[in-house]
């Protein structure tokens, strides 16, 4: 089924906020069989607003709108919308009611604008927002949907994943597309395409589809299938078969599936055989120790790191040879090995990763220029390192150190096991 | 003067790629007096290129468009756009031999589909690209501008950079708004406009328009005008005054303008008075040090940190008295002012920072639920302490308590000197 995705706010044009909400939204609905066709973005206008939806039903049975609705003067969303459906709005004792106390909780005081929260179309069905103040609404015209949400992620997601999705499987239950992600760290997009140029040919063939989806430090290959040509299930077969063989061809690259992170997988990896992590940060300077963390339960295997932005605190914190950074550099193989093998040591931690590398864009040399960056991975047995010559963006330089240093772990692990 | 931005892709429609180009481009064009009216985000195909194209010509003289020009077999933009211009592709001398050197430096083989990245249309003026093989390309049709570009945003970016903006600026020289995006961290949406509710009426009646951009921990204030209710300078210094009396009535909130980071403004300050920083870090989970070290730089004023995500590495790196851990638990005042003074005194950096807290989504108790934490900062002179009481969203709460800290020891800094 096709449906379409509204988005509504200056801040969006404006580029002051980015959409994440179109991706997160389309994400979901795609194994639901709801495929987004187009995603537009358009100003808070009573006339953007209703030239948009109104071109939008003539194409969609479906159409999402995020966006619009916050407490503040310049939201005219519901208002229009109410208009578009010829309905009119009216204050729900229920929804004010729970502003109230959702303001008393948080010991602030319920303003009129707040109160004004509770004025809803009469005719939409709610989709109730438990972390704010503006509803889900969920309206019907001739056999088609529409749903307006606010725009704050946290809180759109949570009217959908509380009841939104749910009803939408009640009403459009046709699932008709499968897709598999596959995960791959450290080669390029058409890199890949060659070394792999006939196991694409041959799954095209098979009539399925195959996109590249670069990011930096990683490609996903996106394998996917419509039940068009076949049932489901068949269809799910002839992609796992693709997907292994790419798992056979690339071991050291493909790290997971669909959604998963590196950080993730890493994490589960450590837990399964009760290891334990340390990390001594330069160049990545704690985003290895963010990604890790942002994983819930990170906290049974990491042990915890150091981030050594100084050779002061590599000589302190991680007894680094001081002799070493005066002979080789911070930026050395020398110095990424002691850094690994001290913060191990330090943590008491079964493995250590460290970086060590100038991130840029400034700091460099003929000898190390801008984007030198060393890693390393220190374990009971022996301490790994690899130099990776990077650009000289420094956000990228920081990613992709970080994503290699913990696949070099995930590698470490599992070969070893082979 | 309208623009329109397409960005074309199915990793866009299907949700596993975030768009952050439009964003970007538009941000960048708004000062130049062009404006994005409308982003539509379509299908790689044909008939979904040649119709976007068409409508959007008629309502806007400039279209952007990015995605659809990678090297590999499912991108067909730049066939079409020729299509649609009426020209034909020709392999580019000049093109072929940069693309071979491109792959030379880099060590890796060129492949046909890479040299095909050469075939570019005949009568559109290139906008060369030095960090890719995807050329960006400026088509005119009735004396309207379409710039098609590659998606990956470091090469877009480079693109518009290194020649594009200059050709845009050059001809359609128009700067009719201005704008000023006043950053605050630590208040709630509705709360800054309840506040302010005078200022922003006078804002208003001025001509002024306000909007309100919420993020996990920031509210961003975007205020603008047109040059349409008098001239530049006078809407800027109309502009500037209602900045200042927000700046005024919040001095603890407004960290800065614009495009600045909290992190990067917190950076500037430390710099100015010699002064340097260190961090220790449980919950925040190294995301307080990413965010400092992203600021290109850092190294002069941060010295390092620990993310002591066990107890052992608070008391072994931070000397953390472990009868304090044992007393008051890890998630205390006690406990966060002990890091905070540990990592100063470890790192000898004249000011530290240090969080502790339940981040989620699990491990929360009726006393300390998910979503407490404890901030601290360290300084010669005192060690003052924040209790934070958060949600339940792990990502959230890393963000926010990471936020609050840096703008804690921002606080400190400067009323010191009032």
């Amino acid at each position: 089924m096709e449906a379409e995705i509204i988005t509504i706010g200056d801040e969006l044009l404006l580029g002051q906020t980015i959409d994440t909400n179109s991706a997160w939204l389309a994400e979901q609905l795609f194994p639901m069989g709801i495929r987004i066709q187009r995603i537009t973005t358009i100003r808070d206008t009573r006339d953007a607003i209703l030239n948009e939806v109104h071109a939008a039903f003539k194409r969609s049975a479906l159409i999402l709108i995020t966006g619009g609705l916050g407490p503040t003067r310049d939201d005219i969303t519901k208002e229009t919308l109410a208009e578009y459906f010829g309905t009119h709005l009216e204050r729900n004792r229920e929804v004010l009611e729970e502003i109230e106390r959702f303001f008393r909780q948080k010991g602030r005081p319920v303003l009129e604008v707040n109160r004004a929260q509770a004025d809803l179309p009469a005719d939409a069905t709610l989709l109730r927002n438990t972390r704010g103040t503006a509803q889900g609404m969920w309206f019907e015209k001739d056999g088609k949907v529409l749903i307006s949400m606010p725009g704050v992620p946290y809180e759109m997601k949570g009217i959908m994943n509380d009841g939104g999705f749910e009803r939408l499987r009640e009403r459009f239950n046709s699932p008709k597309f499968v897709q598999r992600l596959v995960l791959t760290q450290g080669l390029g997009e058409s890199y890949i395409a060659d070394l792999m140029s006939d196991w694409e040919q041959s799954l095209r063939n098979e009539g399925l589809a195959l996109a590249y989806l670069p990011s930096p430090g990683l490609v996903r290959l996106r394998i996917s299938g419509s039940a068009s040509n076949g049932d489901l299930r068949l269809i799910e077969e002839r992609i796992n078969h693709y997907v292994k063989e790419l798992e056979r061809r690339l071991p050291h690259h493909v790290y997971g599936y669909d959604r998963a992170s590196i950080a993730g997988v890493l994490g589960n990896i450590l837990q399964e055989r009760s290891a334990s992590l340390s990390l001594a940060e330069s160049c990545s300077g704690g985003y290895i120790s963010h990604l890790i963390t942002a994983v819930p339960g990170a906290s049974s295997y990491y042990r915890g790191g150091v981030v050594c932005y100084s050779n002061e605190a590599k000589v302190e914190l991680l007894a680094v040879d001081s002799e070493l950074l005066k002979k080789h550099g911070a930026v050395s193989e020398e110095v990424v090995r002691a850094m690994a093998m001290g913060a191990r040591e330090r943590f008491g931690s079964t493995y250590a990763l460290a970086t060590s590398g100038i991130a840029g864009p400034n700091g460099g040399s003929d000898e190390k220029p801008v984007g030198t960056v060393w890693v390393a991975m220190a374990s009971a047995k022996r301490c790994a390192t690899a130099k990776l010559n990077l650009g000289k963006s420094r956000s990228r330089n920081i990613t992709i150190s970080s994503l290699s240093a913990l696949n070099m772990l995930r590698n470490e692990i599992l070969s070893k096991e082979l």
